[in-house]
Order: structure tokens, then C-alpha cells, then sequence
């Protein structure tokens, strides 16, 4: 069913949550607001964007590692937050191991899709001209948004790829990460990783 | 003292330690053969050329990390043997765990010093031209050598750095490695290492 916008902008004046996190909100509300603002308190998406853009030095943190248990892979993760206080804490030390997993585990090329070679990223759009030809613009643009996000982002990029343990969360990592950053009430960006494989 | 090549020769028949290796253990020795061949077993060096150049494949190994107590830096290294075997041993997951303590702490650039950039090397060298000006080619040479491994190679290069505890072990890390090598009758190399410090 559609979503009303103005809700959208409600429940984002309400929460403090992204638009994009209000507006699948309340999709999965099936658009009834008091629903979907629950959804977003239990995700913990309350202020998770206002503390993101609040700004403010986002310099303190730890790095991170995991050997998997061949000791054949492995890989570090720096992920930084404001204040030392959180950063020896036990959500973000289980945060920082979570990342130091995923790495080892799903191989990511990026932390975000942002950081993706341009020149991989049209190579990949290339794919889909003929899905979209001759469809109204707006379509295209969802139907290529929707291909690339399954094909791409959601493969190579460790912040949009799906968190693995649906019982505990369920979305993105990126997703997963913001509801640590409306949990723990101060911004956290995972900087960047190195992974590691015997003779690769 | 100098030292009888022959000398070094025989030595390196007799145990089949490298020439340099010999050279040193002979120079350690005041020119005493029965003496350097001792320096040679002590140190494990013995047959630990011959095992590196016989070659076979080294591609066992392990991955190793390590994360300083502060939880700011770590680092993760790559160790190659030849077989399972050996990668599994107490032996190799010491060394393993030493050059990870290494490069969390002493930050080198690179594994060996042919990893270097040519033009860092040039321009170091360039720094003695006025120390070896009008010095007879062996002897220059013989400085630059020493004013290199003294302000570049030791303080960059992970191989050409002095082993630290140096009640266990006398010589860099290179040569602790070899004497490992020795000891463990299998070829061992360092392929790679990674540093990661918060902010940096």
C-alpha cells in the first residue's frame, strides 16, 4: 500500500529517525502510524539520525580483530566514536568484534556504498539497461535501485549487507549500526577494515 | 681481526648456514673455527640457507593478529610454511605471534628491505654522498652499507630490525627467523603484514 508522505515527516519529526527508516517504518506498519512508531523505537532508530548529524569529533574508539578459527583468515576493523567512555564499553566492544566477524566471514569490498569505484558501479548499472528501457523514469529508477542494492551494494559493500542474525535484528548492518547509535545515544562510524587470507 | 674466506667457505660446507651467517659467527668467534661452528648450532642456523633454497611450495601457514592492550593499535601478519603441520606447532604460532607484537610495535613499512620504494632508498643514500666523497669504492660502499642499515633499513623494514629480547636472541628478526627456519627444518616465510592505529 502506498505511504503518505506527511506521515513520513511526522513520524520523522516525531522519532528523530532517518526518512528513509520512517518511511519503511511504516511500510511495515502497513501505514498505521502508532505502529510505525514503534518499529522505530524497538530498532532503536529513535535520534539515530539527529546524533549521527549533530556533529561533533568523532575521534575516539578501538581497532578490532578476529581469527576465524582456521587461523586462516582474519581481519581488523577501526571503528570510533566520541567519547572513550563508550568506546571501552561492553555495546561497543560486542559491535566492534561484530564488524571484525563480518569481515572475515563475507569478504566486503567497501564499508559503504559510496566508497565503490565508480567504474564498477556503471559497469554494473550497464547490466540493467534493458530492464528499464522504455519504462517512466521513476520506475527505472526504482527497479535499477532495487537490482543494484541486490546484485551489488548488498554484496561488496559491508553496510549494506544483511545482518546474519535475524532473531536479533533484522535490516542491514548499516541498519544495525544506527540502532546502536540511538541505543548508545552518540555517533559511531566504522572507519574502515583490512581482511586477511592465507595466500590470497 | 680479518676473516680467512676460506674460512667462511668451510664453515658454510660444514653446515650449511648462509655466507654472511658465517662471516658473522666467524668475526663472533675472533676467527676461531671450532668456535663459529658453535655460533652457527647455537644461533639454529645451520642448514637454514639450504632448507630456504631448496625450495617447494610455502604456502601453509597462518594468519596471526594482534591488538595492544589499549585497544588502538593491532596488527595482522601473514606466515607461510610448507606444511600443516608445522603451521599448527608451538613453534611456528610463537613466531606467528611475534612478528604480529612487531609490527603493532615498531611500525615498519615494509617486510625486506627490496620491498622498499627505489626512490626512498635513493634518497637516503643521497644523504652520505659527501661521507664517502673521495673514499675508494670498497670502502664506500662499506660505509653506505652501514649508514643504511643503521638509519633505514633497521628502522624500517621489519626483517632488518633488531630481534628486542635479546636475552633469547641476538640479531634481527631476519636472522630469528633463519635460526627458526634452522630449528624447524621447513622453510618459513614472512609474506605480509598490516598495522592499524585509531585515527591514523
Amino acid at each position: 500500500m502506498p505511504i503518505d508522505p506527511k506521515d513520513v515527516y511526522r513520524l520523522r519529526e516525531e522519532t528523530g529517525a532517518g526518512m528513509m527508516d520512517c518511511k519503511r517504518a511504516l511500510e511495515e506498519a502497513g501505514g498505521a502510524f502508532d505502529k510505525a512508531r514503534e518499529v522505530i523505537k524497538k530498532k532503536g532508530l529513535e535520534k539515530a539520525d539527529m546524533i549521527a548529524q549533530k556533529g561533533g569529533d568523532v575521534k575516539e574508539g578501538r581497532i578490532g580483530a578476529y581469527i576465524h578459527s582456521t587461523g586462516k583468515v582474519a581481519a581488523m576493523v577501526e571503528l570510533t566514536c566520541q567519547t572513550d567512555f563508550v568506546a571501552k564499553g561492553d555495546d561497543f566492544q560486542e559491535l566492534l568484534k561484530e564488524f571484525a566477524v563480518a569481515v572475515a566471514a563475507f569478504s566486503p569490498l567497501v564499508v559503504s556504498k559510496d566508497q565503490l569505484d565508480p567504474k564498477l558501479v556503471e559497469e554494473e548499472k550497464a547490466k540493467y539497461a534493458n530492464d528499464v528501457k522504455g519504462k517512466p523514469p521513476e520506475i527505472a529508477a526504482k527497479i535499477l535501485e532495487g537490482k543494484m542494492e541486490k546484485n551489488l551494494y548488498s554484496q561488496k559493500c559491508l553496510l549494506s549487507m544483511p545482518y546474519p542474525k535475524e532473531d536479533k535484528f533484522k535490516g542491514t548492518y548499516g541498519d544495525y549500526l544506527k540502532s546502536k547509535v540511538g541505543n548508545i545515544k552518540e555517533n559511531i562510524i566504522l572507519r574502515r577494515f583490512v581482511r586477511m587470507e592465507l595466500g590470497k
